[in-house]
């Protein structure tokens, strides 16, 4: 799938949407640790069976509601290798229900282990005569501060259909520490816009979008307008919606008139919604559900996508 | 360990230097790729087997040479579960070799994933009951763009004798299209290693170093001249050293006067230099060993450590 593919599947379901899964094991459902525990003791590979069945049960929850999901490899990778094979397991299922499926990275390398991790999730990694894609998905977000030797080993697989998002402005608070400074006449998000549309080359879609698009939160609702109408072809991520204060209202902000262009990222508001209905959370994928119905509803109340 | 037990070590052996383990199928020597081949076929698990065994024996033949090692996380994780589990048991041999073992994180997470994998790494991981450490070392190497938010889960380590380093100018090429721009007064390697003084408090080792360091490559000796003037509390990991271009005499303006505060990393020109010698590569580990010789001759040429 490609930028374009990404937009059908959100104007399909109505939904310019996206969950993101960062398991962490103490915010699990009680239900969901004590059968991990039973299978496989308190052991990282229990951990890691917890994570799996945790977001598969949301990810079928949520199949006809939300277009796309994010997996956040680093909550994944804490658990070491264990956590690593759950987190294979649940990109190939998250691609077998049809998601657009997007690695969070949060890495960026150089050299051989660039080509290698960029083959690995978008092309055939060698191992002599047999080919393997452990991490199969159909767009990475990824961190340019190293420049385009880090960036090109991804974007060389745009025209294949991948898509290579780049971290502007992140959601958090201390993001203005170095993503706002000023560089002469831009900020510092800014000149990682400037190097989204450098890279893209010919490499856009149908709707004008970019394959190289750009992480952009939902908390500085400020910035988002004001790249939304600098960058118009470029696709927005939009992180920050919910547990870290974004707004529909905020988030309305990184569409184009068309209610194109972006797809907002929630977490916890969607995987930890059962904390508010019960201890237990045995009703983990419902609550999760109707969470993200409800978001639906909120961000089409102010962006209409057609 | 922390920056006192890594300078202390660099001392002893009268060597600022330390190897980056950065496998990669294709360039492994054919005997390595044929034991594993044998044992676990074309599969990723085979790589990792051959990532393991390649690794483990340069470590084994350099033991004696080299106070510290780095093992990029990005060349194994590309391998997948299989390749985060081979990484898991280098990082525990090398440690139990008496290295200074650093991982290239090359990555920074938010939230409850940044917390885990400082835990990871650090910490203890909480599984119920138990705990566990899949990734345990001295220090990370991590990027600093999305602010205090990523690193602070890793920095409060730093008092149980661990250490964060931040890259700041790193070594390739397209390093420029971000970290040479200017902001202000300063360009934007500047701003980081500001930002490891600030986040440094009172975290400071006899030598006067911070726990708290910076990467800074090789390849642009003028920058690593005028960034060792002017944060002299701040230790150095110095990439780029031979394969990118770094030779000894740039390397050098790392050090203070007293030949401390820097440590000089290479990869392929070690793990890779039996290429020059063979085609097989049956004696890589002596060829890295030999090399590894001939860069702390090179190094202690320009650079005397007391």
């Amino acid at each position: 799938m490609a930028i374009d593919s990404l937009q059908a599947r959100i104007r399909k379901m109505k939904n310019p949407s996206m969950v993101c899964l960062c398991p962490t094991y103490e915010a699990l459902p009680a239900g969901v640790k004590d059968a991990a525990r039973e299978a496989h003791g308190e052991t990282l590979l229990g951990a890691a069976a917890a994570y799996e069945a945790f977001c598969c049960a949301i990810l079928d929850a949520l199949q006809d509601v939300l277009p796309a999901v994010s997996v956040v490899s680093g909550a994944f990778s804490a658990l070491g290798a264990d956590g690593v094979a759950a987190m294979q397991r649940v990109l190939a299922y998250a691609r077998q229900l049809g998601y657009y499926v997007l690695i969070d990275l949060m890495r960026a390398d150089l050299f051989s282990a660039a080509e290698d991790m960029a083959a690995a999730c978008f092309g055939q990694l060698a191992v002599g005569g047999q080919r393997f894609t452990p991490y199969a998905c159909d767009g990475v977000l990824t961190t340019a501060y190293l420049g385009s030797d880090a960036i090109r080993p991804f974007t060389q697989y745009c025209k294949d259909g991948k898509n290579v998002f780049l971290i502007a402005r992140s959601s958090n608070k201390s993001a203005r520490e170095v993503q706002d400074l000023l560089s002469g006449d831009r900020v510092m998000h800014q000149v990682m816009a400037d190097l989204a549309m450098r890279w893209s080359g010919d490499l856009y879609g149908r709707n004008g979008y970019s394959e190289i698009g750009l992480a952009v939160g939902a908390t500085n609702s400020a910035v988002l307008k004001r790249l939304r109408e600098k960058y118009d072809r470029l696709f927005f991520l939009v992180p920050g919606y919910g547990a870290q204060g974004g707004y529909a209202k905020d988030a309305a902000g990184a569409f184009d008139k068309f209610g194109h262009g972006a797809v907002v990222m929630a977490g916890r508001l969607i995987t930890n919604a059962w904390q508010k209905h019960s201890e237990t959370g045995d009703d983990f994928a419902r609550c999760a559900r109707e969470a993200a119905v409800k978001m639906r509803e909120q961000l089409t109340s102010y962006v209409t996508v057609i």
